[in-house]
């Protein structure tokens, strides 16, 4: 994505509101939690967009709502709106944040760490504390639980209408919650990184690691790399797998390494599924290492 | 939300058509029977705004559809049109109805019960019995087994648009199916209710009493209160539990009493299931009761 | 549905964009797929109507993609698009089409199958084959992997917001993929056919049988109908069954025969599920036969 200067972004904003909301909970959708949100957001504006990341994120999982986040994001066009509700501290004095992103995204989110993929990735312009009591849905002064509906799904909505400005919701804060990244990088030959993500339906693993790294190497499509992975130190798996274009270019069942959607470094089995097969976890704590075969 | 006159919801509506639609039914959202109701929707008017309250309520559970009717209903706009299809009798004698709320919101749903919660809490100004055969969607008449699609998010559909009026549809009736619900009352001292429903992702209990009437009972914030749940009459819970303001006011996997999103009581564990750790249920039998500690 | 020509369905989306796309996929909702499918469509226009039939076919299942595609398309106004993405094959060098439908639709789908039941029942007018490297999302080059939201999201969008015209997307391809389907057919007395799908929720068998072969046994509703079920030529159920107006017309528990919503020939347990109970299942190398009691 082009990034932005912050003066061309408001501009941008400015004459143009996209009219566009993504909600991003842990709430499910089997009750009327996210439906109350999108009817706060249809409130204040029935020309919005009203559009769902997903709901699934596992019970206050920060770590997978900020990854989520980050992956779904740029593909939504700049002056789209997120509202990211996972919030374990909802009711305790966390503050509400609202996030300008360098691809001239916003989002308003919680501050516990749901910005940390985006800020790392992406990059954030200014970040802002939400005045919560000036800008909360009227008569929700009591309920201290449901800030999602409250307060942001109701500013995200208006934000988006245009109703009210980026810079109208609080005063810009210093600095925000951020959970620990390990960054991609290379050592003593081995191309080492995290597995960010288990790819949900097809249980491939997603690593952090650019694949313009392993070129850089000198492998390229074809080439048998070896692969490492191991937990809080513990060596898991180890094996030497193709570097491949598609799953089709190994049999059913046969592991490979390709370039993931996000351009990312990934490992999975053509119809099959990496992670269950060999009890691989993402996130912290998990670590592959790539290497070329000698 | 103010209420209205019908006059006053019926003028609206004249010249303003809000043109949301919100869905709610049993069907899950695994075949294409949810997908079939947004398309007759859509053909209606490409203009309309398509939404889905929950599509996962448990099958031919029409308590907890009127339930999660009535929990998300007050958080769209005066005018928004419900399509509730939560429907065992599909195909039986049972009526269609078109129910003007009053707080200004319709319904379209079948007469066995799904307006029990919404007629109880918010009222309904008129109720009418939708003629079928002279509403439906062309060509749909030798279906009988999927009024959703063919009746109910054709007509729902038809009114968010204004090409019907909510008096056009049928004749008035006098009364409709009710379920049985139990209503929050104080007696001797202690405050007695019903648990309405588990949140689903969460595991607190849902009771159906007002916030207010503890408060008048004496009791504040941080102070500790004598829980007894019982199923049938059989104690089933009992214990003293504190009155928060958030789940962060108690440790993890602590108990707490808190104002839920509705502003009733209800009772939770700090980042845990209060249902299942207690094996706790929701709906007629189960029965709750609050008092001050002495 | 009625049939239209080519020229008067291109004549139709010349002078309207229906601005809907439907997406359909095996992705699910848990992760950010889905979401990025949107987010591209969205940026394409921000005056799109984006529905989703289901992200739910069971992974890598082209057949019941094929189904769920042709049970739902029929209820979505013409000129619709939808961009059908279940591509075990992504990556391999099958061919990405774009067809105009009988009824005036538009999918966008790889070339494995997923126009069986589409081509079978409604028929195709004209097929294409999308030239992808001149028809996918800006900077998505090096993506090997997720044609659904380079290629697939982005051409449905461009062709529903009329920014690209069907004839301009590729050349026209003689013939497309296509899986076997057991065409219904009266033997001996017997009406055969084979069963289409479980209905997910309900656990009813939903044959390929159109109601009308029934009536021209001359059967009627009450009667009473001889029903075999075999699973690859091994008879796994046979009984009499009443053929039904409503499920209410026999008690809870027991079976019926009744015309689905597609006006189908269908077996079910009122509130219960028929093919868990007799453990039938749905595809090929299911058949079933029914016959008049003598």
């Amino acid at each position: 994505m082009k990034k932005m200067t912050k003066r061309e972004l408001l501009a941008e904003r400015g004459w143009i509101a996209r009219r566009t909301v993504v909600f991003l909970s842990d709430f499910g959708t089997s009750d009327g939690a996210v439906s109350a949100m999108h009817g706060v957001a249809n409130g204040v504006s029935v020309d919005l967009g009203l559009y769902d990341l997903t709901h699934d994120v596992p019970q206050f999982n920060i770590w997978e709502a900020s990854y989520r986040l980050a992956q779904s994001l740029p593909y939504w066009a700049a002056g789209t709106v997120f509202v990211c509700v996972v919030d374990p501290g909802v009711g305790s004095d966390r503050k509400s944040l609202v996030a300008l992103t360098a691809s001239g995204h916003l989002v308003v989110t919680p501050d516990n760490g749901t910005l940390t993929h985006i800020s790392d990735r992406i990059g954030l312009l200014e970040v802002r504390s939400i005045e919560v009591e000036a800008h909360r849905l009227a008569g929700s002064q009591k309920s201290h639980t449901f800030f999602g509906r409250d307060v942001y799904a109701y500013s995200g909505a208006r934000l988006a209408s245009g109703q009210v400005a980026f810079e109208d919701l609080g005063p810009v804060i210093p600095k925000l919650v951020k959970l620990k990244i390990e960054r991609p990088r290379l050592e003593q030959g081995a191309l080492i990184g995290s597995i960010d993500i288990l790819d949900a339906r097809y249980g491939s693993l997603w690593t952090n690691i650019p694949s313009e790294m392993l070129e850089e190497m000198g492998v390229g499509l074809g080439d048998e790399v070896a692969i490492t992975i191991s937990n809080d130190g513990r060596i898991v798996y180890g094996y030497h797998l193709p570097l491949c274009k598609a799953f089709t270019d190994v049999r059913k069942g046969e592991a490979l390494i390709y370039v993931n959607s996000l351009l990312n470094l990934a490992v999975a089995i053509n119809q099959g599924s990496f992670a269950s097969q060999y009890q691989i976890g993402s996130g912290e704590g998990w670590k592959i290492a790539f290497s070329a075969v000698s």
